[in-house]
C-alpha cells in the first residue's frame, strides 16, 4: 500500500475523488472501526450503519444550511430517475409544468416530463447551441405551473446559472444540481427540490441525494410504487428497502473532507481559482482554444472547448492522456474537449493542464 | 493493513463478502490496475469500466448457463423496485398476473403489483404463517395470467422451493431470487425473468441484478420513463444513465471468487453442509431451539429459529454478539432468531454456531 500511482482525474462523472477519502476507506475495507465488517457487509438496520447514514444528514444539513422543513433522502437510480420521480410526484393530474431548457441535461428531464404529462418550455438554448442562459425578461412562467424545472449546471454544455430564476410566489422551484452540487453556497430556502446524481461532487455512483421541502410531501399521488413514492422515502429516512449502503459511506466521508476544509464557501473560492485558471488560459490562447459557452454563462466546474479540427482534438486528448491528464474527451454528444474541475481536484491538476496546453499550443499551434 | 479483526457474519443482507474480495478491492482502491484511478473515479464508459461490467455478466453467464436469448441487466432500486417495474414492464393493460405468496417479500410484492393493476392470489401461506411451500395439486394458475410470480427463498421465513412450480405452456415464470441467488444451480430457460438484490450472495447493497428473457421486452408498454423501461435498460447494456460502477465492481469480483471456487455445484455443496450442519443442531437440541419452517421447506440461506422466551431469544443475540457471533436476530417484522448462511459465510462461522448453540443450551438448558 506503500506507493501507488495516481493521475490528473478531468472525468466529467464518476469522477475524482478525495484521496484522504479513498485513503481511509482502503484503511476501513475488511474492518470498518473495530466491528469486524467492512461497511458493505453491514446491516442497513444495524446502529453503526445508522449512524454513518445519520452524520452523513447531519454533516449535509450543516454545509448546505439546510432548513428543518426540507427532507434529505439517498436514493438510487441516478438523476435520470429522478427526471421521472418529480413528475410523478409533484404535478398533480392535469397539471402544467414549466421547463427552462439550457442544455442536453435539462432537455432530457423535460422529455421524461412530457412522457407522463402536460410540459410547457419557457426557454429553449437549442437554437443557439446551449452557449447561453436565459435574460430574466426572457422567463415568462405560467402562474399556474405544479413547478419550475431548471438544470443549474449543464455538465456537457458547460453553463452554470449564478442565480436562481426568480419564479411566480407558490410556484416550486426544482432543480438538477447533479454537476455544482456542494461546489458552492447555495440558499435552499429558495427551492421546492434539489436533487443530484452522487458522482460528480458528493461521493461515488450509485446515490443520488434529494431534498425536498416538506409540504411538497402531501402532492404525492396515491397507488405510486413505494420506490418511486417521495413521501415513503423520506418518512423512512431512505430506509424503506437496502439502501446504497457503501455509496451512502463514502459519501459521507467526503462531507467531512468539506467540512474539514472549511465548507462551501472555501471550496468555492478554491474552485473559482481552478476555473479561472483554465478560462484564462483558453481566452490568452488567441482563439486557439475556443470556449463553447459565452463568458457570462460560463460553468465553474465543467469547461468544454474546441480546438480548429477534430485531428487536433483528438491529438490533444492522446498527448495529454500520456501526460497523466485523464478524461478531457468532450462529451460524445457533442464532441471536442471538456475539463472537469470538480471539488476534489486539486488546484495542481488546473496547473498541470494549463501548462499542458501552452505547451500543446507550442508544439502544434 | 496487517491484522484485521473479523467477525462470524450471520447477517441477513447486506452481509458478508468473502475476504480475498475484500482484499483485492483495498489493494485496487487507489489505483485499479495501474490507472491512477479509484474504479469509483473511472467513467462509466471508459474502456476499463467496460471491461469490468462485460467481464461480470460473461462470468455470470457461465455460472449461471444463462441462454443466448436471456438479457443480463445491472440495475438500481433494489429489488423492491422490481416489484413494480416486472408488473408495469410484463403486464399489459387489463391482464392479470397470478402471485404465489409463501412469506413476508412475495408478499410484498404482490401488494406492489395490486396497486398498478389485477393480481390473482394462488397460493398463501400466511395463515400458517408462511412454514411451508404450496403442493404442485394447491396450484390452479390462470392460463391467460401475464406471468407467474414465486419468491425462490423467503429470507425472513426461511422456505426455500426445491423446483420450479410447473406453469401453464405459454405463462412465464417471474421469480425473486434475491436472498438464493447463486447459491446453487439453476436452470435459467425455465424462467422469463429472475431478479434478485445483490447484497446476499452476488455483492454489495446497490446493485440489482435482473435476467430476462429477450422476446418478453416486446411487451413494455409505450411512455415508460427510461430507467423503468427494461428494453431501454437491457438494449443499452445498463449503460444508459450512470450505473453504480463500484457495486459492479464488487460484484465482478465475487463472481470471480464463485468460478475460482469451482462454481455453483461446489457452492452448493458448501452451503448444504453449513445448513445441514445448523438444522441439526436445532434437531438435536429437543426442542430447545424451534425451526421455524417444516423440514421438507427448509432453505439452505436462511435459518429462521425461536427459543422457549423472548428473553432467553435476547439473551443468545447478546452472549452470541459477545462471541462475535453477529447478525443473530430475527427480522424485527417476525422475532426470535435468523442465521443467515450465504455462499461467502465460511463452513468455519456455520461451526462455531452450532458450538455456540450446544454450549449455550448447556449453560442455560
Ligand atoms: C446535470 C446532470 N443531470 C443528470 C445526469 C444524469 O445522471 P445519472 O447518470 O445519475 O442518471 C447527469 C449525468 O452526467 C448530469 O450531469
Ligand atoms: C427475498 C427478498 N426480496 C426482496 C427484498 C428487498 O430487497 P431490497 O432491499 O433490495 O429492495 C429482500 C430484502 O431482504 C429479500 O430478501
Ligand atoms: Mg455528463
Ligand atoms: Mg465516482
Ligand atoms: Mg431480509
Ligand atoms: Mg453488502
Amino acid at each position: 500500500m506503500s506507493t501507488y500511482k495516481r493521475v490528473h482525474n478531468f472525468n466529467a462523472g464518476p469522477s475524482i475523488l478525495p484521496e484522504p477519502v479513498l485513503l481511509q476507506a482502503q484503511a476501513e475495507m475488511l474492518d470498518y472501526q473495530g466491528t469486524g465488517m467492512s461497511v458493505m457487509e453491514m446491516s442497513h438496520r444495524s446502529k453503526e450503519f445508522e449512524a454513518i447514514i445519520q452524520t452523513a444528514e447531519a454533516d449535509l444539513r450543516e454545509l448546505l444550511g439546510i432548513p428543518q422543513n426540507y427532507k434529505v433522502m439517498f436514493l438510487q437510480g441516478g438523476a435520470s430517475l429522478q427526471f421521472a420521480m418529480l413528475a410523478m410526484n409533484l404535478r398533480p393530474a392535469g397539471a402544467s409544468a414549466d421547463y427552462i431548457v439550457t442544455g442536453a441535461w435539462s432537455r432530457t428531464a423535460l422529455k421524461e416530463a412530457q412522457k407522463l404529462g402536460t410540459t410547457r418550455v419557457v426557454f429553449n438554448g437549442e437554437g443557439e447551441n446551449f452557449t447561453r442562459l436565459p435574460e430574466p425578461a426572457e422567463l415568462q412562467f405560467d402562474p399556474n405551473a405544479a413547478y419550475v424545472h431548471f438544470c443549474h449546471n449543464e455538465t456537457i454544455h458547460g453553463v452554470e446559472f449564478k442565480s436562481e430564476p426568480v419564479v411566480p410566489e407558490g410556484v416550486p422551484l426544482v432543480c438538477d444540481m447533479s454537476s455544482d452540487f456542494l461546489s458552492q453556497p447555495v440558499d435552499v430556502s429558495k427551492y421546492g427540490l434539489i436533487y443530484a446524481g452522487a458522482q460528480k461532487n458528493a461521493g461515488p455512483a450509485g446515490v443520488t441525494i434529494v431534498i425536498i421541502r416538506e409540504d411538497l410531501l402531501a402532492r404525492v399521488p396515491e397507488k405510486m410504487p413505494v420506490m418511486l413514492d417521495y413521501k415513503v422515502l423520506a418518512e423512512s429516512g431512505s430506509l424503506h428497502n437496502t439502501p446504497p449502503c457503501y455509496a451512502i459511506y463514502i459519501t459521507g466521508l467526503v462531507l467531512k473532507w468539506l467540512k474539514n476544509l472549511g465548507g462551501l464557501n472555501a471550496m468555492y473560492e478554491i474552485n473559482r481559482e481552478k476555473s479561472e485558471m483554465v478560462y484564462r488560459a483558453i481566452d490568452e490562447s488567441g482563439g486557439y482554444y475556443r470556449g463553447h459557452a459565452r463568458p457570462e454563462a460560463r460553468s465553474i466546474m465543467n469547461i468544454p472547448f474546441r480546438m480548429a479540427s477534430e485531428e487536433l482534438e483528438d491529438l490533444f486528448v492522446k498527448e495529454a492522456k500520456k501526460a497523466d491528464l485523464i478524461g478531457l474527451k468532450g462529451h460524445r454528444s457533442v464532441g471536442g474537449l471538456r475539463a472537469s474541475l470538480y471539488n476534489a481536484l486539486p488546484v495542481a491538476s488546473a496547473r498541470a493542464l494549463v501548462e499542458f496546453m501552452k505547451d500543446f499550443q507550442q508544439r502544434h499551434g
